[in-house]
């Protein structure tokens, strides 16, 4: 496959689902949506080419918007070349933009926030100048987000049985991050070290995230994955055939409560009452001081379509609404740990807020 | 819609599952699989045909499929012309084929049961008076299920909060029974009463029974509806919009463990979880009282490509396996009651074993 890039991924894979390509000034994505069927890469030439291609989903998984979006900016400093409060201006604007394309993740609104300041720091610089101030902050992120993956995936390999049978949701891998990932990079790291680790991936509807994505990518790593349906994870839980669950995150609260993929709160239920450890991997871009709990976090509400429509075949009778929360909330007490890269926080034995408000450096 | 059909349905519905045609004696058919896109009956005329289609989901439901395995067996009487030995093996053989289609559901294996009692009370008559014989029982055992649909519909109904958000899984509807439904009785019976309910039908795949059918039936009849993915169930349970739980069963033990559909078991233990009622609609054929717990209830395992397969588009890799357990058990001490037609049993207040077994008549 051609990776439309003129230099290798930062991300250290030979794939990934976003980079940056100095030589053409452009965002290169994989086109999540073709997967598993087509692996192709499209150039993304603007901030709202970008912002189209956050909200159509050629590219989701909270991290890895957040780095794309940082992307988006560098591009306004290439293209905004007046002086510093027009590029302020344009910065600010596009920021907006690709801040509403989902309200979920918290990643997102972080690289904006950060991208801000860095515009504030090299605005008066001339506009070549601006412009690789802005792309080596973006490339920043996308390089540390790699880093925390790797990190947050040792720590939370350490606590993986050897021999497990791991259930995740969605598709906290490295198509949703800068690369490696979150919940896939704790499995990663369990694979690496020789723990003989085995995957259940929840198909996770009505996107099939973990049907389409990480099945795909697990596979491709050579990792061991089966794929269940949403609603077959009683069931393995029944049998005691899973013996410990970790996904992603897209926002955590103050109080530890945790957002994520709609489906995971069902799963952190089932999990407790089978006594499964239920763990959470995330970057600390993930964590929202800000937001005391989840009933805070807004949840996104989708289209009809995305859930009547499967695989390009209506299912739904015309004139029969369907419901659509992207995203759910676990309560913390639900969560047996956090891995960040900045250490384990420990929800449902009490180390919170307190162990991760201490953890903020 | 053309029927197929010389007379009135059975089920006193201007549309069904399955009926039998007096004129051509040949069963006729609502093609499920095509719903809600395209509403076509077919006609079946050997056993064979029936067989193939209740392996290939034409038509599904445990009390359904009990109903047109018993139509299929009057069919052998139709066709077996000669002496009393070769009508009772040729009914003897179709059984067992008809029978080995799906395990789970215990339904067909008591109509057959039932067929072949009524096989060896007409076997010395004459071929047509054997004939008329099996179809007079096979519509016996269609109008008993019927009628006990809507008599347990009524004694569910009752419980049924007014103003109540109910939640069902799968089809246990029109579609899945004779006609009126287990579980949509229950709630079709509270609409008609006038008690003002709403359904959240979640999809249940890898099949989307409630997507396609669930959904199809309820708004036909006027009655709201909306879908949702299964992975949402918690979601709704958690916002406290749900007030009440009622699905179907494949087969009940004598203990009062529930085989159901894949998916069943999370969401009874969700509803636990959250202090809501868990409810089986369920005709007495589906009790089995000679299975003792879930534990000895075969679990019918179907292929990888149901599950990969989702509207015609492929949404695994190559070399990925799936899992596909088509039904599970959900434990009596999570079920708060069982509405059968001879009576309401109450499983997690502990009137079980006892009382299912003081109901057999």
């Amino acid at each position: 496959m051609s990776t439309n890039l003129s230099r290798a991924p930062l991300s250290g894979a030979d794939w990934f689902a976003v980079e940056f390509d100095p030589a053409t000034r452009a965002v290169v994505m994989l086109d999540q949506r073709l997967l598993p069927a087509e692996v192709r890469y499209e150039r993304y030439q603007t901030p709202d080419e970008v912002a189209d291609a956050i909200r159509d989903m050629v590219i989701r998984g909270a991290p890895a918007i957040g780095i794309v979006a940082a992307y988006a900016l560098a591009m306004v400093a290439r293209d905004e070349r007046s002086d510093a409060k027009m590029f302020l201006v344009a910065n600010g604007t596009a920021g907006r933009i690709l801040n509403a394309t989902r309200p979920t993740a918290v990643n997102l609104g972080w690289a904006i926030a950060r991208m801000s300041r860095k515009a504030g720091e090299v605005c008066e610089l001339e506009p070549e100048a601006r412009y690789q101030g802005m792309l080596d902050e973006a490339e920043a992120i996308h390089r540390e987000d790699v880093a925390s993956c790797r990190r947050l995936g040792e720590l939370g390999a350490a606590e993986v049985p050897e021999g497990a049978v791991i259930l995740t949701h969605c598709n906290a891998g490295a198509l949703a991050t800068g690369g490696y990932g979150t919940a896939l990079g704790v499995i990663r790291a369990a694979h690496a070290e020789g723990k003989n680790v085995r995957v259940l991936a929840g198909e996770t509807r009505p996107y099939l995230q973990g049907a389409r994505l990480t099945a795909w990518e697990l596979h491709r790593d050579g990792i061991p994955v089966e794929v269940i349906t949403d609603n077959m994870a009683g069931h393995f839980f029944q049998s005691g055939e899973i013996n410990f669950v970790v996904v992603g995150s897209d926002r955590i609260a103050a109080n530890s409560d945790v957002a994520n993929k709609i489906g995971t709160y069902s799963l952190a239920v089932l999990a407790n009452q089978h006594d499964v450890p239920f763990t959470v991997a995330a970057p600390w871009s993930t964590v929202d001081l800000r937001t005391r709990s989840g009933a805070d976090i807004p949840i996104e509400q989708r289209s009809r379509d995305e859930v009547a429509t499967v695989g390009k075949m209506t299912m739904v009778a015309d004139g029969v609404p369907c419901r659509h929360p992207a995203f759910d909330i676990t309560p913390a007490r639900l969560v047996d740990a956090i891995y960040t890269e900045r250490g384990i926080v420990r929800p449902k034995i009490g180390e919170r807020p307190d162990l991760l408000q201490s953890l903020q450096s």
